[in-house]
């Protein structure tokens, strides 16, 4: 059944949090074909409601047969919420996008970000979208990897706070104003004109579950499932926008004019890389925005075919929302 | 001539700076053997005083036979002021401790972090004292290569504002207060809420200079001229203190049971790694303290013999002054 050129009954569940919010705009901004829409929240967020296309929408809370009639829904909850009522929309018949980590790492579910591996899509009801950081790290690595073979990538993470939601966002603007306010209620420790490098929880190896989700989501996505990757993931007192300080090691030999020409050339890439005008990536300039930014492109001096990069995003845009919604964009034209 | 048991005439050049002024208060709290104090400073400070051993010291410029009759002169300016003045103290006969750049990577001068290569100091007038990214970070690495040689580094940094002056900081406070406030003075875009992969000038192969300094002088205090090393530097919207996301390659098999041993043991660090107790170094910890403070040790999956960590230290204390006047403290012995 195509839903091509239909007008759609879309639900957004988890439409009060960062993410369900920036999904209504990016639907509104990109005109997706919607008839109707359904906002679904958490009962604490009963009697709420949220605005779409000129009007509100009253919050609805999940229950059985929530999602009868509904041909699209967008799952920007908590993994727990995609684990208990993802299947119930699929029973329903609704095509599903999940943006949780709920079943990103499922062997027979896609993984996908649409430029990087939107073939995965086809003949899928449900897609796993990946974590923010994972989206823009993918979409540079991608066309990198295309012509030079990736073999080992380094990451380390400069995350802002809108990644744990917008009471992360309320903590760290009161605590800039009052500094006195030092018990944190959202994250671990007070974020203000501090660093935590602490996202998610620790395994037995010392690694945080946001460090496995980056090596483990990166490998599936390339489809490179024994590639060699590391990763520092730090929360940083940035209100939105995620940065990546990449260190990539190539089996081919590669050249900054090279690397600049092939990520030029990839949709959904900005090149921003002038030193002498002081133009790179950064949280300012690429929030708000739906590309992914990258810059700083240079060789890595400690070893042979070897590039250091800068990239950031909007993590609610290409990191969450805005993947989303070019996932079920996709959904559309190949179900 | 030995200064030992001697209490001593002593200067600071750039006494009004941020770093200056971390000086007087390291000076005082360890006691150093001190009869009088010179406080020097730009004539735009001219006026000004600062405060010492409960003695308020009017700032004094820069001028021929200044340095008469000191015995150690710290230098706390910048690159110019201590290629200038630096010869003019030695030639005075004051002991030098210049924590510029100017001096640092002539193959003559020593560059000294006291724990690491104290020794060199041995013989020399002029002892210079490196960035402060570097000093924390050889802190960790010296330990780790006399047991387990080093043979690769890739650092991340995640620099406080702190490092870029008193007013570098009144500008973070004032913009996160009024972020309406977004031309910048002293950094070269806003910070508040952001961050800058940018500190210093760019070289041709897309390096910065606080790159290149990390890499440079590394190498040289480790005494490890051919080390593989990598590094990006990033101005985080902190206040004080540097942290340093960091991935080494060693020749020989590492663990973290015996890494963690290994750094335990050395002076000047303290091993801050219990994931179940949320207990990492942080800015907020680590600020104010003399110590470096590393933690999330784990081994790098994407490689054999490999140790991924988290340095956080007060750029203004190790980073700086407290490594200057460690660096006093030992040439009063050794001169």
């Amino acid at each position: 059944m195509s839903l091509k050129g239909k007008n759609l009954k879309i639900a957004v569940v988890g439409a009060t949090g960062a993410v369900g919010r920036e999904m209504l705009v990016v639907l509104e901004e990109r005109k997706f074909p919607i008839k109707e829409l359904v906002a679904f929240a958490s009962p604490k967020s009963e009697g709420k409601s949220v605005h779409f296309a000129g009007k509100n929408h009253a919050c609805r809370v999940l229950k059985k047969g929530c999602f009868d009639g509904l041909d699209i829904v967008f799952f920007d909850a908590s993994d727990e919420v995609s684990r208990e009522w993802v299947p119930e929309a699929l029973k329903a018949n609704a095509l599903v996008v999940d943006h949780s980590a709920a079943h990103r790492m499922n062997a027979e579910i896609a993984l996908v970000v649409p430029e990087v591996n939107g073939d995965a899509i086809q003949n899928h009801r449900l897609i796993a979208g990946p974590n923010c950081t994972t989206a823009q790290l993918v979409m540079v690595l991608k066309p990198l990897h295309d012509h030079f073979n990736l073999k080992r990538v380094l990451v380390s993470t400069y995350q802002s706070v809108s990644g744990a939601g917008t009471r992360a966002i309320d903590e760290l603007k009161s605590q800039v104003l009052d500094p006195t306010i030092s018990k944190p209620e959202v994250l671990k420790h007070p974020i203000a004109f501090n660093l935590i490098p602490h996202i998610g929880s620790f395994d037995q190896e010392g690694h945080t579950s946001e460090e496995k989700k980056i090596m483990e989501e990166t490998r599936k996505i390339l489809n490179l499932p024994s590639l060699k990757i590391a990763c520092t993931s730090v929360r940083v007192p940035t209100l939105h926008g995620h940065a990546e300080a990449v260190t990539a090691e190539f089996e081919k030999p590669v050249d900054v004019a090279a690397a600049k020409k092939v990520l030029n050339g990839f949709p959904g890439i900005i090149l921003q890389d002038d030193p002498i005008t002081n133009l790179y990536p950064m949280n300012l300039t690429a929030v708000g925005k739906d590309e992914v930014f990258v810059g700083r492109l240079r060789k890595d001096p400690s070893v042979a075919h070897g590039l250091m990069f800068w990239i950031v995003a909007d993590n609610l845009r290409k990191g969450a929302a805005l993947n989303a919604v070019q996932i079920a964009e996709r959904m559309i034209y190949v179900s």
